[in-house]
């Protein structure tokens, strides 16, 4: 395994940032027949990591998965975190938001989903979707119930702002924060709905709108890009995770967790003197019984 | 009623900001006797706005309620709303967080309690506890389970920077929001803890507590400063209401309230012709029922 597998598809500064310069099928200098070994490892070591995390109780971590239709977000999460114990790890999946959602500022509805502490939080799909779904089509803004007065040209780029400022102090107030866009090439993706059509069990994946959200590809690279853009940052970096191959997302994913979890300095919390003489009175109860 | 009888109590520029520039004995140029009419009509008033607050249902409104003991933020929540709709008025008070609250970011728990748009949300206390009463008392912010790498020197500004963007982001999101700091004197908060010890149907109002919270008064007044200094923006103003005279308090509170709500460009919604014909249709079904 490469020192730093995850490293070098890590955005923490996004000044410079251009998708275009990325490669969906790149391989990471990985050979494809040690791919399910090393993701094997890594399973193994998130799982020693988590429980640390459980019971330290002090960090939490977020998991953002982002992409466009079938880069494999789901095969993703469940690939890479099937190995959990389900007890710290809640994966939420943001759907069209509820009119109880609509009643409150976007962020609401993530704000009452994230994990707490001691646990991974997983957004499949996430607060980004208001800089996504919401820019490519103007009318679901007009769904959201914004006093009038308040949507101006600078939505986006206040949106931006916010999300920013909410993950900072997210990170500030200890959630390790880890936002994975899945990119896959308009051709790849491509073939996969066309297994989703040819293929009967997995016809159920397919839905007619995804051929038309295909038709806003342009529109779509456009606003993620603009949003790894505003919200990379050493606290809440953007992975740019090749997706065209399905085995080099999974490795790269489990392995910026692995590394991320490693940086947090988690242990079991230490007994000190005083607890340990409880431990021993306890042991001591016990052994009393007759 | 004077024009703007809350303007001259209006704080949403920090940088200058004194607090002992502020008199709590101040009677706002009104005069005693005329203030329960004048109450009066600014809750019929508020009444009438929130009645189109609710059915335009497009912003939302926050009241936030800080002050030291005995400086009358029940009294002046109960006179001042008591004639709104309670099905559009929440009232939250927080006390000590729970252990969920603890594993959670410090505006968790704030913003689970938004109020919803078409409805007027009071935090009696509210997230500024966080930057008052637990830097008053370092004891408390060593048990809010932070991972001991994030508890800087530079906190508490991170703290109010991170409240100050979320206030930002729920005004952006259509949330007017309204901070009150009653201002009661030293002399003041004595006089009314002397009654409630006197009083026995105040005694309940008492605790051994409030006694050693007094003694913090001046670190409490810095720490208010500080945020009022941090937090005040003209989507989100501060009102240092006199509270030295409850009678002054309650007509401020209740004037600044009734302006803001003037200004958000409250109606109810308007019939398309569309909907009229719809309205038509139902008339006609109504009417030929035999």
């Amino acid at each position: 395994m490469p020192k730093s597998l995850a490293h070098r598809f890590r955005v923490d500064d996004g000044a410079k940032f251009r998708l275009k310069d990325w490669d969906p099928a790149d391989e990471a200098g990985l050979a494809k027949d040690e791919a399910q070994a090393l993701l094997g490892g890594l399973g193994e070591r998130m799982a020693e990591l988590q429980d640390q995390l459980y019971a330290q109780d002090r960090w939490s971590v977020l998991l953002v998965f982002q992409a466009m239709d079938a880069a494999g977000k789901d095969g993703a999460i469940r690939h890479v975190l099937s190995g959990l114990n389900p007890q710290g790890c809640q994966v939420h999946s943001f759907k069209a938001p509820s009119d109880e959602e609509l009643d409150h500022d976007f962020l609401w509805r993530c704000a009452t989903r994230l994990p707490e502490r001691g646990r991974i939080g997983v957004f499949n799909r996430s607060h980004y979707e208001e800089v996504l779904v919401v820019r490519v089509h103007p009318a679901i803004l007009e769904d959201q119930k914004l006093p009038p007065a308040l949507v101006t040209q600078s939505i986006w780029t206040e949106r931006l702002e916010d999300i920013a400022a909410f993950e900072r102090h997210l990170a500030r107030n200890g959630t390790a924060i880890l936002k994975f866009f899945l990119h896959v090439s308009r051709d790849e993706q491509k073939q996969r709905f066309l297994e989703r059509l040819d293929e009967p069990e997995k016809n159920w994946k397919f839905s007619a709108r995804d051929i038309v959200e295909r038709g806003h590809w342009a529109a779509y690279h456009a606003a993620y890009e603009d949003a790894i853009r505003a919200t990379a940052a050493p606290h809440a970096p953007w992975f740019v995770v090749p997706a065209d191959k399905k085995w080099v997302t999974r490795c790269v994913v489990a392995a910026a967790i692995v590394e991320r979890l490693q940086e947090l300095g988690l242990a079991y919390p230490k007994v000190d003197a005083r607890a340990k003489a409880e431990l021993e009175a306890a042991r001591a109860k016990l052994m009393s019984e007759s």
